[in-house]
């Protein structure tokens, strides 16, 4: 399960001469949102009239130089990680996207995914406009730029968030503005706080810390905090009645130091053990998690069921990008590479196993079989989130609902085919409780089949 | 003196299945064309009904590999390599274009720039549209885009054609045709060819030798060629009175090895140094020219005079980037890498250096000095074209008029500035002479300062 | 605390020829390796009547290409991964090292450091021999190849061992022989086992698990094992009266996952923490890992003492190479970058924060006041190590005598440098207990000031 | 046709505290020595006690980067660009050769092969020496170290002088003093100079031209010459009654603006073609070069024959390392991508083709087809050198004797095998005039078959 991006935007007083330039807060604050995107990235800066960046394929500290750093002047600029759920691994792919209009110039980060992208991209189209990437990024571009012909760039922002379905977290620049946009649903996290020197907007706060700074807040769902020298101006453009964070964030995808819509995501994961453990209890000798992901979930079980919690996964921490040789031998050998068992805290043991998700199944079988290959006497599957029965249209890449094991079988089938003695999914409710938010104010489409938005072929649960 | 581009189109046989892809002659045809640009390239093919393409800074050798480039795979395909003469060396500027629209998709690869490419940029950007790279060819591309969606392919460039004003030879691929523009005035050089399984539009002809074909015939001034199955099928869409070929094609540019507009480039070169030598006969020992662009004028200039053609000057055939150290020391020092005098040739002679132009005069004045050192008695500078003194709109990178040492100072300030003993430019009436074609049918714009269409500021020659 | 490499020999089955080159083997063992040496590496194979290797500067994913490594066929081959305790990070350093002499060639994969390696390196340099590595691995190919003129490899190897004091742990190739050699005390790991179609000497046991291989056994102090078409040969070649197993193998370096000398590195270090809670009990809320290499431990104190098992580190998974920016600010971005706390698991709370070992006492002060500023009320530093008081001879890199905060300060004043509220090492017998082996077959030198083989300026233990 | 390597030394003086290092100087000299090794290159200098050296395959530009260069402080230092001609193209093997000895360190940089290299070899390696290269220069290094145990440095050098056999040019560093050193029969060119602030050491003074140095002098056949703070001293060690100056140096290898052995390689190149003109002439319109190496004599012909000098073969400048694609006809793109024919100058024109050599005749074939198909009437091979009818074993690589078409075939079958209309070889008495040094003073065994020193096998003409 991999999602799309995180975005970063900096603003430094222009009185602080000494400030550290734009370019250096926003590469430290990628570097803290590496794990939201590992496929490219991109660093754009307002120098003087004209926007200057640096793009490339690859991960933070392989796109950047410390040469062409230093030489990204300015004292206002956003940047952005990248994974592509779309399969356009292409550079002019690559974020932010620097546009160029009659008035002057802006540059968008995007953390999303647009429901009616492909619409309003034809509708675009129509009036003879052109596309030359294959992102939803460029669609707001055009709808901004439209709408700046007519409008100051707020009201702009606000015509443009009217015309947008689906999750949007944004940080932009026009000419010497800098904003932060969050959808009205508040699907992506985004938050805005300070530092020395200066403001920053970015997809999760632990970019915020890593800057030395302080969370300020988060941006609301549907609205617009202009970042300016006097600190953040906020502007509620579009209110629904309720949101829609997206589940995902807590249970799988962001770092467990964020602090996202008030809920430190390590707090929900740890809860999310305690509910499991309430909701499946097991006789068993230890538990264990699926390393990194499934380690706080595992350790706040052990605490709520009292058995005692045990490494019986360790991952190798040195591996990068591995070829992939053939064979079918071959295949297991990176497995192996990539996990191995401590036997001794595995064998003759009664072992729950703890692991975020199911997606597909095949990664929870191959990890089965390991740990009983180690000696355990029974393999109990626990999972961190409810079964995944319907796909993401909001940009967590999850499979189609045709790979997506749960959406296809029964949970006994699902347990036999993982070749678990038992299998315990969270419940939604546990769910809830675990994350602390309202069950309104949730995305939980993947879970329920219900999307509160509408989307063409599936059911609306507004 | 650098300038923009080169292009490439390929369009092989459907039947013909065991013909190469099109990205594998776009490969050769670029490596052929590599002096035309050294900065960039890109090629994009036609992919089932996708556009699929590779880009990178730098070299061909160094930006395609093998396996990529075979899985490139697709009968139809354009390619470019690009010099930057306005600055922005951005991977984003990289061409070809690829564009998606209402209707399909587009590629552009573009050689030229436009006289009013701001003023459409102007126009396009008031009407909403927005602008991601800073190239003319994203102009091209949008009112290509406008124009297809009323009218076919050919009507639509015919279209955009008579809305450009500047030069532009293009390789267009819309959908599943292949077009090569040139624009009316025919600046810069486009010609078709046949080859093994296909046809090929190309910026010299030197890139269909490669592919071991043959030239067909050039595209004509203000001719759209598509390029199809059954062979070219010509199309004059706007036609001046007269052309206006560049002449620094042949005094420097391209290949001597490339017929262009009918003329055999080395044999202009070589004629070149004949009227040199009748228009500026000097007593001499030796004529030796400053390699590699002097060379075949200094051979002309040694038949015609009967004083005989030595080396005196040998380039290091190994020089690659180097990086330059500090201090006015050390940039002599990688002048010297570059460029070696043999003494025993130069030695108590009385010497003609033929060099192909004068620009800021700076390199001039640097290889006579070292001629001076190696013993010469007499240098007398001869150069294979008129004094240059004005800029190029049109796309050749000569420095601004304030840089053109001709542009400021007499023929005898100039002599002195380069330390020569004698300075002889070739007259205008010789370079056409050279080049075999009507002086009407030549841009002499930055020789003459009268452009052959209309610059704000700059007289008009037509 | 970093410490020099790791080594791999295969041989694989002449009669199998569907086995996988000795190559391939290699590379993925040395990937389970990379913890223990991310400077260079390199593969020597046995190529029929010659070696050909692959090296180069980097880890292993970045030095291997799939081409280059398919193209090293040969049914025998050694491996190395390097981090230079020595500083000099030439590639002429990289190991294995690949020697010709008169009866043949060898190549040698070498962790561990000669005591006596100048002192040798001094008499060989008597005889008019050359030194073109700075490596003691060169030193022991002298010897041997002095040896083989007279022996056969396995009375050379024996002889060789006789002189050489200090740590050795080789995998050496003579010829069409494979040998695995370990000096007479024991201090580094070094296993055997089998794997499908062939067989295997390796640092660690899992390197041979993620060859789905099985662990055979450890190869004894001053043991020579010679790998053959049969299986294992093992030859007690030097007998001392105890071992001196390196305890930092256990504490630190080797991974969890790893089976040295009978003991799991998992076990000990669970037990570590136990013993720890047993040794230095304080009233706290939570007790809390610097990960990763404080995880285990910290499970097993919390195991003991009751004290609830919390994480409030957080550590960076995609922190690679990062350049280092001037100021001091900006050194304590990078590393905020590398981790970052958990608050809410802080806030308010008596925090025991257990970390493997203190050397300068610098990153323990860092963390500390993370935690601090986190807002934790108390924050006590446990260590699963006993202070290090004294430099390691044997290869770990622990930084010099005056560097050891430990060697020049009492407790208390480390205490007050790291700023923690209290400090408890672990006993010298705790660690003992928790590893599981007598004290007298350990090596304890850089932690009682008396080493198991003399050492001038230093007291012996034995 | 391939040789090995070109080596240099600098010394700067101690006094002059503005002098560049001479990592500085040696890196310029190496770019202009590139031609004679594109494989490998290093740079070793003497920082403090130590030495300290860069090494990598590839080009000079390629392999040093600025920042570590100026890191490679030091006023004395040698250098080294490499082809290997005996297929190691290990980075192990990479020049200049660092040794530790007993009393300090030495650095090597050979050019030149050893007869008696294996030999000499064999016996170090009976007295249980090792060999960690496979290069000449290891058994040079430990003979030196083997003198320097009982000599000073130049007794030391006079002495291995006199047990090797065969080319070497050597520039060595022992300690603090630097020298260089030529073999007795003086086959690889070697030269001294003066630079600002310093002095040296060069396979061709075009490395002394590059510094804006002065060529002193050519180091004699069986000298020393030590470089010190007060210049040359040099010391004839060995006295052979005459010379073996290898001509290849002068008919392809070195280049043109080289002074070698008092001769200017381009007098000598500008000489051949005006003998080969005396010696087969032909009724022909014009003469025509195989660029770059046969252009000198292609001039010195058609001066002496009075037939017109023309460009009928264009070479693309361009060329760097291509891919090659399967398939025959990949291949014949290759070649065209190198070199394209100007068909005007050759169109139903009698051809002179002017090469340097002939060694297999297939690249003569291909081109002399290349220029049939542009519609030459008539194509006249002559060759810039005899027939090459032995191979050389003193360094340049020149295929064995079954891959020499001369070696194989009388006159005529070449003439027919390369598709020539005619052939005319240039006589060994032609070339002897051509050079300018007697007959006795130069190696002519690839043309002779009679070698000047003793080779198992071979006549000797001494």
């Amino acid at each position: 399960m991999k999602e799309e991006c995180g975005v970063v935007g900096v603003l430094m007083h222009k009185a602080d001469t000494k400030a550290k330039p734009a370019s250096l807060q926003i590469y430290y604050a990628l570097y803290a949102l590496q794990h939201r995107g590992q496929e490219s990235t991109g660093i754009t800066v307002k120098n003087g009239d004209k926007l200057k960046s640096i793009k490339g394929m690859g991960l933070v500290p392989e796109v950047y130089s410390k040469d062409e750093l230093l030489k990204l002047e300015g004292r206002l600029g956003v940047g952005h990680v990248r994974y592509s759920t779309t399969g356009d691994s292409n550079i002019v792919n690559c974020q932010p996207l620097m546009v160029n209009y009659k008035n002057g110039n802006l540059a968008i980060a995007h953390n999303g995914n647009l429901v009616n992208g492909q619409e309003l991209r034809d509708e675009l189209e129509s009036e003879g406009r052109i596309f030359i990437t294959s992102s939803d990024t460029e669609v707001i571009a055009h709808l901004l730029v439209k709408a700046l012909l007519i409008h100051d760039p707020l009201e702009s922002i606000k015509e443009v968030m009217s015309m947008l379905k689906g999750s949007y977290s944004l940080a932009i620049m026009i000419d010497d503005r800098l904003f932060a946009v969050r959808d009205p649903l508040g699907f992506k996290p985004l938050c805005v706080g300070e530092i020395d020197g200066g403001y920053v907007v970015a997809s999760e706060s632990v970019a915020i810390d890593t800057l030395n700074g302080k969370l300020t807040r988060d941006v609301k769902a549907g609205e617009v905090v202009e970042i300016t020298e006097n600190g953040f101006e906020g502007h509620q453009m579009l209110t629904e009645k309720n949101c829609a964070h997206c589940v995902f964030e807590y249970i799988y995808f962001a770092r467990p130091d964020s602090i996202i819509d008030g809920q430190l995501v390590y707090k929900v994961r740890e809860q999310i053990g305690r509910e499991l453990a309430k909701e499946h209890p097991v006789d068993a000798d230890i538990v264990s998690p699926v390393p990194d992901s499934g380690i706080t979930s595992a350790i706040g079980y052990s605490d709520e069921s009292g058995i005692n919690y045990r490494e019986g996964l360790m991952k190798n921490r040195y591996i990068g990008r591995t070829f992939i040789l053939p064979g079918q031998e071959m295949r297991e050998t990176a497995v192996r590479l990539k996990m191995n068992t401590i036997s001794e805290n595995l064998r003759d043991r009664k072992v729950i196993i703890l692991d975020d998700s199911i997606v597909r199944g095949t990664t929870s079988r191959r990890i089965i079989e390991m740990v009983r290959n180690a000696g355990a006497k029974e393999v109990h599957a626990r999972i961190g989130s409810p079964a995944i029965i319907a796909p993401c249209y909001m940009g967590i890449d999850m499979a189609s609902r045709e790979e997506l094991i749960a959406a296809k079988k029964p949970l006994v089938d699902v347990k036999n085919a993982i070749t678990a003695d038992s299998l315990g999914y969270l419940s939604i409710e546990g769910l809830i409780k675990s994350i602390g938010i309202h069950r309104d104010e949730l995305c939980l489409g993947c879970l329920t089949e219900r999307y509160p938005i509408k989307i063409v072929g599936e059911k609306c649960s507004r």
